[in-house]
């Protein structure tokens, strides 16, 4: 990427003055809202008699054209019909904006003859004046630590290290929103819809360069321009870890990314060739992404893939085991020496001598395990179940737990993650969540389910073995 | 099973008399307080004095002995140490009960040679004297609607159609808990842990007897008489709905198995051909189990896959076609005179033509969408995305959507489906459980993600489309 293009997108990132063209009252001014946590200037270009007063209600100065606002403008946010588009494209160029995100859709994913025009028009001027268009058919940027937004209910009171790239408006709206109950907090999100101009490989650039993101999230529906798309994920996720959604893997589901910002169906068996060449981390969906970040950001690398499981009892203990198998985990049974040292102070029989283990009966008995665990040289890590009617019942023993865990953390290096259970009447959810912030504060994951712990922690160690070798 | 064994086997799943020997301050006395709520009589066997004076506080009445107790026992609950169970068991039968949980563990499954011995010992004498003993190593019985439990924090105050046959107690348990906040009632759960006398075939014959079991779902680590097993299940699976759930399917599950109830592996080929055979739906885990019983319980038999999905807009729409069409569903084109009639009303361009469709801007059109679902000949069922945001800033509009939903429940045959979202804060999980309860109320199921939805559909029409044929 050219030098003056990357400073104008990190202009727009991280704007001092943004411009919204096109406000309603319609969707109650949703993007003037969105933006009003910006650490900058916020300015309104709106013509339309009957909605300026409802801007300037907000506090919002408005102008009726771009070139009244004397400053230099960082990010234009459009949101006018598709036909006035190419006038506020124009005004942009001749403005020097850094960029713009172009919501409005209509375009060439309609199959019409006017958007396909359209579609040309925007394009071919954007391009040939070096112009940043972000969209269109899209929501643009999202970054936290400026508080910039594309939706009124976003966050702006965290900051991560995960950079989120997505062809759709919602599923980047997901992932804000899904991301910030999980803890995986992004540094900056982009929206890009059609992307005509800037697609996936600019962004993967950006995010590549962009030293706050450690981690590179996207959602993909299509690659126009597959050649350099590839060369680019090449060299990025070399750098950085690159988790990808691919939308529309299947016939259905391509068929609607057509419809949606008009991307072509990319051969599958094609598709995940070129993710295992580039040693990208794969996601089926938002859940998967978000649980796989998860584990990037509070586990460090490694390679072994030898669990020791802790937790359960009896049937819970083989329904652990076979889901953990069926990811493709391995669940040795530990090292002679370490049963023996549980047997001097374990009295049960059966299935705790045995991995999945039992967690011992008190405070001192777990504290030992957990040291066993750490030392036994047939285990990579180790995954906890946490139970929660215990925790609820007996806050004190639940503080001696989290106690052990969080020496267990400072002590060892194998990466220990928690299964919390979905088990849990509804007025618990908030304790639980509670629970995982915490946990989350030390470094130490939780996931809802021992399956998704399993795919997300395999997904790691493939990873982090791909790019050890 | 002869009429008397069944008879003695009906009065232990329906008891007026109850007995809890060996009841112990150590685990606070955690059979009496779960039979607690039996509506009938319940009393302690206890000879130990330091133990006595807690359970009379109580208000329980202890024995020394069984045959203290002048009426007919219709089910003990023995909680032993394993040595003296052998004298429990001849206590039983000298007593003429109907039937006994043995709760000791530490038999075969131990691989020791005083476990074997003694598991041969009860074995033998329970058998000869046609014994119902339940175990060892298990909860044995939970009935509801009789009150009887075996966890002092289970149900009373509901009962559904689902009979459930569980090798372990601790999967039991979940069943009844998660079933619980699913809506998944119990008629009847057994949990037979090594199933020395009573073992699955048992169960499943009687869970078809019973007539207020409609659906039978059971989770089996291993079994040791194939053949009788096998037989039963193929009946039994003509009359009712099967869903199994097997536990140790991987080799590290297996092993498990094995220290757990003493079960040998089955091969995995093996088991699935013969459940394929019976038409048995097979669920990998607990929560696979409960989405399908929620399924059957709410949709009537329907063989068709042609799903009409909504609710979505843009990028989620391609995630939801994906999930449906992950899991072997098709998403049809709606017919030319549905999308024709569409038009008439709908002015968006693009993605809403499509399928997954848009719900509409307002009431009027959302109600006429869900009438043209209903008539469109190419769709066979309904899955709608309900948008919590939506719902928790507009109860008004919600509570429309929700008349709407039942309308179209009430006017059509085609199975209507929710698929709610985990995408939302925690303080608002009580309000989307409390949601789901109120569809629940009228015959909609609702699941957390598209993909268990998909999952579980697809399990339903597989087994209806098995049993139709």
């Amino acid at each position: 990427m050219e030098t003056s293009r990357l400073e104008k997108l990190n202009r727009a990132f991280t704007p001092k003055c943004v411009v919204v063209v096109g406000a309603k009252k319609e969707n109650d001014y949703s993007f003037l809202r969105a933006v009003s946590t910006l650490k900058g200037n916020c300015y309104s270009v709106q013509i339309d008699p009957n909605e300026i007063p409802g801007i300037e209600e907000m506090g919002i100065k408005n102008f009726s054209g771009l070139a009244e606002i004397h400053e230099p403008i960082d990010y234009v946010i459009c949101a006018v019909p598709r036909g006035i588009s190419p006038r506020i494209v124009a005004d942009c160029i001749k403005n020097d904006v850094a960029a713009v995100t172009l919501y409005t859709s209509g375009f060439a994913e309609t199959q019409t003859e006017d958007g396909i025009r359209l579609s040309g028009d925007i394009t071919e001027m954007a391009k040939a004046a070096n112009l940043n268009l972000i969209g269109p058919n899209c929501m643009g940027i999202f970054n936290p630590s400026v508080g910039l937004r594309f939706g009124p209910e976003q966050y702006t009171d965290a900051k991560g290290p995960v950079g989120f790239i997505s062809q759709s408006g919602s599923n980047a709206g997901g992932f804000v929103q899904s991301g910030y109950l999980n803890g995986v907090y992004a540094t900056k999100v982009v929206s890009f819809g059609n992307g005509y101009v800037l697609d996936a490989a600019d962004f993967l650039e950006y995010f590549a360069q962009d030293e706050d993101t450690k981690i590179i999230g996207a959602y993909i529906e299509g690659v126009p321009r597959w050649r350099p798309f590839f060369d680019t994920l090449k060299e990025v996720a070399k750098k950085k870890p690159v988790i990808i959604w691919k939308g529309g893997r299947t016939g259905v589901g391509a068929r609607m990314t057509s419809s949606h910002t008009g991307s072509l169906a990319v051969d599958s068996a094609l598709w995940d060739a070129a993710m295992r060449q580039c040693g990208v981390i794969q996601a089926s969906n938002l859940e998967q992404l978000i649980d796989v970040a998860k584990g990037l950001i509070h586990i460090g690398p490694f390679t072994g893939t030898r669990m020791a499981l802790t937790g359960g009892a009896g049937g819970q203990s083989v329904a652990i085991a076979d889901a953990f198998a069926d990811a493709g985990l391995d669940v040795p049974l530990l090292s002679k020496s370490s049963y023996e040292k549980i047997a001097s102070f374990f009295v049960l029989i059966g299935s705790s001598f045995n991995n999945p283990i039992d967690m011992g009966q008190n405070r001192r008995e777990f504290i030992a395990i957990m040291d066993i665990l750490a030392e036994d040289q047939n285990i990579d890590a180790v995954v906890m179940q946490m139970s929660f009617v215990m925790s609820l019942r007996n806050p004190q023993r639940m503080e001696e737990t989290i106690a052990t865990l969080l020496e267990f953390k400072e002590k060892s290096n194998k990466p220990l993650t928690l299964a919390m259970g979905t088990n849990f009447p509804p007025d618990q959810a908030q304790a639980v969540h509670d629970l995982e912030v915490r946990f989350r504060e030390h470094g130490i994951p939780s996931y809802p389910s021992f399956e998704r712990a399993a795919l997300a922690i395999k997904k790691l160690t493939d990873y982090y073995k791909f790019h050890s070798e």
